[in-house]
């Protein structure tokens, strides 16, 4: 069921790299929804054939872009202004990638120019975009920002390594440049913090599919799928959230609130 | 502007005493947004003329009910079912009140008779709405359950006094019955922690007049209005949302996490 | 070892019922470290073989009160200053019931007058211990008041029911009367959230013994034990923590920081 | 009153920069309470008249160190358990800087060079000192590390602009680390979270001496000093704090938990 949630609104998605990303579903929904948006990704990124068909689908320009370069980044906005016809209605920040889970390092055994690039491109990519923005003047009023995050910026999940220092930060970014935006135009800024999800970034992560059983244990409602995550990036997106801002959401079933489940403690009965 | 977000969606609002409402005001978006609805308030609290004229407005029927009794509760939920043609499928929990800020205690000398009432009536209250619709299974599979709260559960407002137990064990309750209902019947629970607001309930609170433009100063977007909060409340009453359950969620412009603002230290700076 | 941390300080100790309280361990701990106080128990749950050892043992006096009772509670701050020569400088609250867990009761078929009672003697009787003390200025300046909480207060898990609710308020109340009492005489007061422990009052909640294994499997140092805890609230009255105020501080090995422990994911591994 | 708390212990302090520094007042107290330990600080921040004087009183030894330098750090390791005579104890972290501050740089106008030196000196370094010291099995069991930081980490204040990120950064890592070496060797890490401090380093940031007052104005029992300080981490690196790791602690005279003070709400008044 659509509702036009989105009619007349303008943005930028980036991160759709194939049809299980988060991105991608919220591209659909926010077409569905009414948007009109650009689609971008890192040049060395892109699977071609997969975003093509995802732009055909959304009627979308495909903008790519470095997110860890401003001139990149300040092409990006000029780009989609022209193209959509005015300032842009909202942006999704969807991008993430550090070297040390990829090749399997330890937490204690870093290597840290690998380190400073997870930085680099999962959080502050994040400030980057929302600085050029900003001195472009690229976001309508009232326009919003949301980030997708990881509760391992709470708490502790060893497989998720260096990406648990890349999502603090993140979400200070929110917080940090939701105070200053808001100030300036009423944007807001905020950051999502999803379930485990079924993703190709996802599954590069050892461990990842033990834990998404886990927390699907834990979580009342269950895990929530990148489906169920568009529908609410959606929300967030829409007039009906107007002062929610600087605030990290979490979007998991319920089970950042879960301290332990019946499940999960009649699994660990029968393991003893 | 309308979308029909809550197009064929039964729901159950209280606490709508005057046009100054919030639960007034997520009436009449819940039902610009299509949902169909009874009203309820304590026989002690309404003002029969001003909630007849709401429901009128949008056709709900007023089903009163005091809401420490379970009896009133079972009835509350019965009625509405009739009335509305089948489970509900949303609920806004909208009441509070403290004797003690109404006469005047300080927190360090409270009545506690009248602190227990303040819990029964704020708290308590919500834990029994739940209870009574969960034996009666009157909440629809994927139904949504949103209290009223304020932020003084996670810090101290020395205006607020027994509120602020109130509040943080209304806040408890959200969590652990949203667990039990998540399980059962995919309901999910919720409190929107709100701005203060200017509310009739509101201005009943010594020193609230103060607080307001403290408050408004500290904002990035300036306090939420009432407005702006049912339009939140009808985004989480909406199918967008089907996955937030058992949280605490910030609706305050930024206030939550905003350390200190210009404006503030400005204003601190002209005192000295 | 130990260094006198508490010499010369004086104080009041509620809740030790056995040997394997954590009220017991603490009493032990602040004798060793050089204080004096009092004992007091709620003469229903008082073992009095049991608590005169105790108090024979740390030289100690024995004042019955039920901390639901503002005439106990005056007497018991009386006798306590004339029994100890003067104000007293530190408080242990360690007193909580849940009749609903006591009697098997599910949280979503809560019998409300026990729920009252657990509130009121779990998380009433601390604002009552802090406004009879303030009322009759009988704590030090920077004196220290701690109470022992549970982190059901912040995440559900299922076994805990009302108590849940119980713990929420209680720490609501150590926030909003330490400001207070902050103000007036330098008082701090915190809670301290202690991981699972064996005691009697904990071996009462059914699902205990099960849930006490998880939590010893996510926390990085294990369960902290009773003795671990008296430790912590000895450095919590010492000179060393004056400016600590108005928080619930963790006690638990970690647990609470941690999203999921390897462990915990090889035993789920070894169910699938 | 000293006590001997840290009888025995060996250390490594980093950060004291002059006598305002709270490692200064931290140095001091340790060798109050008995410990034996090494100084460092990077050979561009040595202050030599100001910290050989310290050195002197404290009979403690110097090892410069950048502690963005793995091999400094390893260094500073092997020395110190040579001069010391074994393992270490306890580590203090108390390093940061930020050139965007220093040049007084915008938040939304930063230089990134400048924002990821920011993160390497403040947090990275923090990571890396964990990293060597579990890599070389430098601390001993039941150690005990600990980072200042700020409350910036959660909440924005508008002045402290990227060390806001650096310390959400910092912060994570303690989280982090504190499980694997929690696991590894019992040790604890954690982090304090203190007031606005009048140190050199705060004093560098404009717009602080505003909002040290203000802080004041809304804690309860005012800011906490360095002294104050230095006597929390003095706890924190004794054996009464075992289990207490992965934490964010503040030490701020209850300023995080308070919303708004009588004082605050009074000074707002008299501008309006």
């Amino acid at each position: 069921m659509a509702y036009g949630l989105l009619k007349g609104k303008r943005g930028i998605i980036s991160g759709a790299l194939d049809e299980k990303s988060i991105a991608w579903k919220v591209a659909l929904k926010a077409k569905e929804e009414g948007a009109t948006f650009t689609l971008t990704n890192a040049p060395i990124a892109m699977r071609m054939g997969a975003i093509k068909q995802l732009a055909e689908q959304c009627e979308a320009e495909i903008i790519p872009a470095d997110a860890t370069s401003t001139d990149d980044l300040t092409n990006l906005f000029t780009k989609s202004q022209e193209v959509l016809g005015g300032k842009v209605d909202f942006v999704l920040h969807s991008i993430g990638m550090s070297p040390n889970i990829r090749k399997g390092r330890a937490y204690t055994d870093l290597n840290y120019d690998w380190f400073k690039q997870s930085v680099d491109i999962s959080a502050l990519s994040f400030h980057k975009m929302l600085q050029t923005a900003y001195k472009m003047d690229a976001i309508s009023e009232w326009g919003s920002v949301v980030a997708l995050t990881y509760m391992a910026a709470q708490r502790t999940f060893p497989f998720y390594t260096d990406m648990a220092e890349a999502k603090a930060m993140l979400e200070s970014i929110a917080r940090s440049f939701g105070y200053h935006y808001g100030k300036y135009r009423k944007v807001r800024v905020n950051t999502v913090s999803q379930s485990p999800t079924v993703t190709t970034a996802g599954s590069g992560i050892g461990g990842f599919d033990k834990f998404y059983g886990f927390a699907d244990s834990m979580a009342p409602l269950g895990n929530a799928s990148a489906e169920d995550c568009a529908n609410y990036v959606v929300s967030l997106f829409s007039d009906f959230t107007r002062m929610v801002t600087m605030q990290n959401l979490f979007h998991d079933g319920g089970f950042a609130m879960t301290g332990v489940s019946e499940e999960v403690m009649q699994m660990m009965q029968n393991q003893q």
